[in-house]
């Protein structure tokens, strides 16, 4: 199993000037967790939220690519609805190129309703055909020799090729938050790399693997742990810290709940939907459920639980350990996996 | 006077496969310009050429800032109207402060017919347009306080701020290429700094720098150097090589020629216009004049007289010197400017 990070956001949280410190702290962490043995860093996509949440997230990778040497870099995710798909293209091969094939490229159709808003694309049936459209052109990018042509619903492009070529061939790893069985055995399907998310509980996230397995064994495929990844809140205390953990749940919750505001639209205060409540699960059982937490031994036996259902990388997500949190991560947790 | 790089393209040239090695070629290139105290590096944005070209130019340059600690890092030109405005704000805001606030953001209309095709654009009413929506799109990121909306012709965004602020306040500057006197007077009166580009000869460098002094001054401005740059091919020649001089000029313009074709559309072998032959100045005696080429006295000589008009920084082009030229270029030209 190897583990990751997952944020980029958590600077911005912090300190919602957005300034140039926040930014620099991030990296000066991810630097830290290659030095530790850590295997990547994925960082958000994100707009409009006002406190200063990583928007460029390539532009943001090509740099830490130019501070770093060896730990993966990828987006989690990047909205495809927001981008035209030759412009990401070139971008992506660009960062891969640069990186030395570094980077992982997850995508998603967005969610955020202040997103949609903001960019004025409709959240149904636009956002959906722009997503499916952007995959389509991503794809031909990479996988036709030579120049084409496409005419889509939202794309036009003549006589195109998208240089540079990636580092990876034909094109750096595509993964896909996904999270309905509908939507999992899709990307399933369709060779994409399983992103599950940060908020289901230990058994939702088995039952995901389950499904992603599934799917590509009834497809003659041959299933592969190093294809499926889970984002996880981690909490790895101290001994003498254990008695903090439940104020940790509760900062985890408070989390869930700004996150939830920040992805209205700006004057809408309505009540949440069931849709809202099922996304941003603030159930405190499923809370302590879902994060990794505790002493480190709490820990090893939820990962090896993660292990053994075929999840081969988990992405850690941890607003307040900082660089010492890495530190007794690498210390007495790494070391019980291969 | 300051010294800085133009290019980007230089390792694709040399290189039709694209491949790591011409970009890794080019950053080295980047970091010895700093270590040897050039000012800066602008980077071209292009697409479609088959030669690869530098095409995500904000992912480059975010990639040399990771790499890098003073020098500045610029792009000559953006294409304005191939980009979605904010997100091009985001990413420009993203290098900056990544960059310590490093970014020169020089922005075009583009010109070249294949890119044009390529995006499916109409050179003429279509790019003027989206040019100018960009810009003002761009500007109101920057400069508006808190939220804004913005309906246009070609975007369309509701509640939105753009993040992160950028390291530059208000911004990062903004350069414009401008050959024209009408486009040179109106980049003065809307505060833009000034590109001038590769071709012309030094006579007409120097007219062009005094319309920009002459409108800045004429709406009650002061003329400032430092926002008036040139670019130069550059053939800085050791003593014993002053006999490869001319076979310099006919490598030169032999790339003029080139770069003219690498901007057709796929397919069209139409005779060239009047306007593709003044664009691409291929008179030798125009392209001996324009180059600073020859021994060290020779380069001072043309580079005193662009000082001497107002021109602030002289951006070197330069696609077979390597290391070594900045090097002799760094002991032997460098010297004579403060």
């Amino acid at each position: 199993m190897h583990f990751g990070l997952f944020g980029g956001a958590k600077r911005g949280t912090d300190d919602s000037s957005g300034d140039s410190q926040s930014y620099t702290e991030y990296v000066d962490y991810v630097i830290a967790a290659e030095r530790l043995g850590f295997h990547s860093a994925f960082s958000v996509e994100h707009h409009f939220t006002g406190f200063g949440q990583v928007s460029a997230v390539l532009s943001m990778l090509a740099y830490i690519a130019g501070r770093t040497s060896r730990i993966r870099i990828g987006t989690a995710v990047l909205v495809l609805p927001w981008h035209d798909p030759i412009l990401l293209a070139e971008q992506a091969s660009t960062v891969d190129l640069l990186s030395g094939g570094r980077l992982d490229l997850g995508v998603g159709r967005g969610y955020r309703p202040n997103e949609f808003h903001g960019f004025d694309i409709d959240p149904g049936d636009e956002a959906n055909e722009r997503y499916e459209e952007c995959l389509e052109v991503l794809r031909k990018s990479w996988t036709t020799s030579g120049r084409f042509s496409h005419r889509g619903k939202h794309f036009a492009y003549n006589d195109v090729i998208v240089e540079p070529t990636p580092a990876q061939r034909p094109h750096p790893p595509i993964w896909v938050g996904a999270g309905s069985e509908a939507s999992i055995r899709s990307a399933a399907r369709n060779g994409m790399q399983l992103l599950v998310d940060q908020f289901g509980t230990i058994d939702m996230t088995c039952q995901r693997v389950d499904w992603y397995r599934d799917e590509i064994e009834r497809n003659g495929g041959v299933f592969d742990p190093d294809h499926v990844c889970a984002a996880r809140h981690l909490t790895l205390l101290h001994d003498e810290d254990l008695h903090t953990l439940d104020a940790e749940y509760d900062f985890r919750l408070a989390g869930i709940m700004r996150l939830r505001e920040a992805s209205r639209v700006p004057g809408d205060d309505r009540e949440l939907t069931v849709a809202d409540h099922a996304f941003y699960d603030t159930a405190r059982a499923n809370t302590e459920d879902a994060v990794i937490g505790g002493a480190a031994q709490d820990c090893i036996v939820k990962l090896k639980t993660l292990e053994a259902a075929g999840v081969g990388q988990v992405l850690m997500i941890d607003p307040t350990g900082g660089i010492p949190r890495l530190e007794h991560f690498a210390e007495t947790v790494m070391p019980s996996f291969s």
